[in-house]
């Protein structure tokens, strides 16, 4: 997958460190390499190099880093630091890795050294990507976005390491409800019910881990994200006050002014006479 | 396009500050925006905003910034630093815009203010998975892959600012064959000319704009490229020399080891010795 333009034997290496920028928004990338190994390493490593090995053998992959033995199945990240001493034993696999050079400031986890990780669509599809890239390394503009693919990269493989116990799948849905509430809040505005249902949960098992996520009920939070929404429209737009009644999904503008004044403590004619930009 | 899943009416704004991020390698984005604007607009900038405004009216844009009157058309991107204060006439048009915290350190040029820009496909397609991403916005991770898609859209403004004179095609052509030949050595090892006429450059002008762009000629490149290749393999691989001259297109391995001889001053098992890990 990884290695679909690549034979085995064609690695990729890529210096990017002579290669023009064009901007400097990322750490820069010195090379990149997408390479099968098949041999034994003794390095003095002199930069960071950020290394994803999807696939090898033997099984279990292990690696003495400034004397620590590591140990991790595939696939797996390898963060080399300036000055690590690394040994590994005789084996064979790919390797996708980049460097950046010594000075170059990364925050990573100091205990991060050898780390299997779980596939992602993400990392597969940024490989790809980068691998493209590759093929325009020299068109102005394409180192930048190596750059930007590698730290994009980087940043997948630390989310892909994160491992989440069974018992936080609830806890994933009820934030995927919120994420839902807050990209489609006029789809909400009135039926909570719906919302828990589309997510697989009774009502009031649904307002109860809503509550332990976030701290308040569900008809709390859609309020706030109501009227939120409302004091928006208010100081920054020309709509009447019955148009925003009537997008906030009220029949009846005077039920909206009545609530709005309950929640803000004025009217939302008031309101916008305040705030108005 | 940046708007499929938006209707006009239904602005997507997220607060991203209180949401955990896992990782930190990007600068933390405190909220995304995408909206319909039709108001004037008076403002105190109190953070860093990046606007790209795809589409709008009327035609041309008039924006004063720190009293300086700025004009652009559609696309263009605006910047606007903490601090900044704008004024801008009545008008309306999309607006995609993501928020920095004020002390967040973005490298940007000083006169980059409101710039006109070409629309590209990494720009649609970067906005396409950030709304994408917006759907999910609760779930942990997620609020990571929002910074960095928004410092890749930041990335992918600026390049698309720079337009090139039409007298530097020659040399984009010349910058993307020499993409080709480093993504794909072997085939070329011996057919410089075949590049030549894949990019459809004559023999004797592809030398020419070659020399030019990269100070060199395409054989010296070439010659480059092969040699780098083998003293890799020969200091990091177990290959046996015939076996490496075969990959690099000998079809005799005492050519291999002569020529090896006349690049680096010694032989390839010499080489091999010296610097094997």
């Amino acid at each position: 997958m990884l290695y679909a333009r690549t034979s085995a034997k064609t690695p990729i290496r890529f210096d990017l460190s002579g290669l023009p920028r064009e901007l400097h928004l990322f750490p820069p990338v010195t090379s990149v390499i997408f390479v099968r190994f098949n041999y034994a390493v003794t390095q003095s490593v002199t930069d960071w190099q950020i290394c994803y090995h999807p696939s090898g053998s033997p099984e279990i992959a292990e690696i003495e880093v400034n004397g620590i033995l590591y140990k991790a199945t595939y696939p797996h990240l390898l963060i080399k630091r300036p000055g690590d001493k690394l040994r590994s034993e005789r084996g064979e696999g790919q390797s996708l890795y980049f460097k950046y050079a010594p000075e170059t400031s990364l925050e990573l986890p100091d205990d991060l050294v050898l780390q299997g990780l779980t596939p992602s669509p993400a990392i597969s599809r940024l490989s790809g990507e980068l691998q493209s890239e590759l093929e325009h390394v020299f068109v102005p503009g394409s180192a930048d976005r190596i750059d930007r693919l590698c730290m994009s990269l980087l940043s997948e493989f630390l989310l892909a390491m994160r491992s989440y116990p069974p018992e936080c799948r609830q806890r994933t849905r009820i934030r995927e409800a919120a994420s839902y509430l807050y990209a489609h809040p006029m789809a909400y505005f009135s039926r909570l019910d719906d919302l828990a249902r589309k997510f697989g949960f009774s009502r009031r098992n649904f307002a109860r881990l809503w509550r332990a996520e976030f701290g308040t009920s569900p008809g709390r939070s859609l309020k706030e994200l109501r009227f939120g929404e409302a004091c928006r429209l208010l100081s920054s737009t020309d709509l009447t006050i019955s148009e925003i009644a009537t997008q906030l999904g009220y029949s009846e503008a005077t039920n909206f002014v009545a609530a709005f004044r309950q929640y803000a403590h004025c009217t939302p004619r008031a309101y916008r006479l305040k705030y108005r930009a």
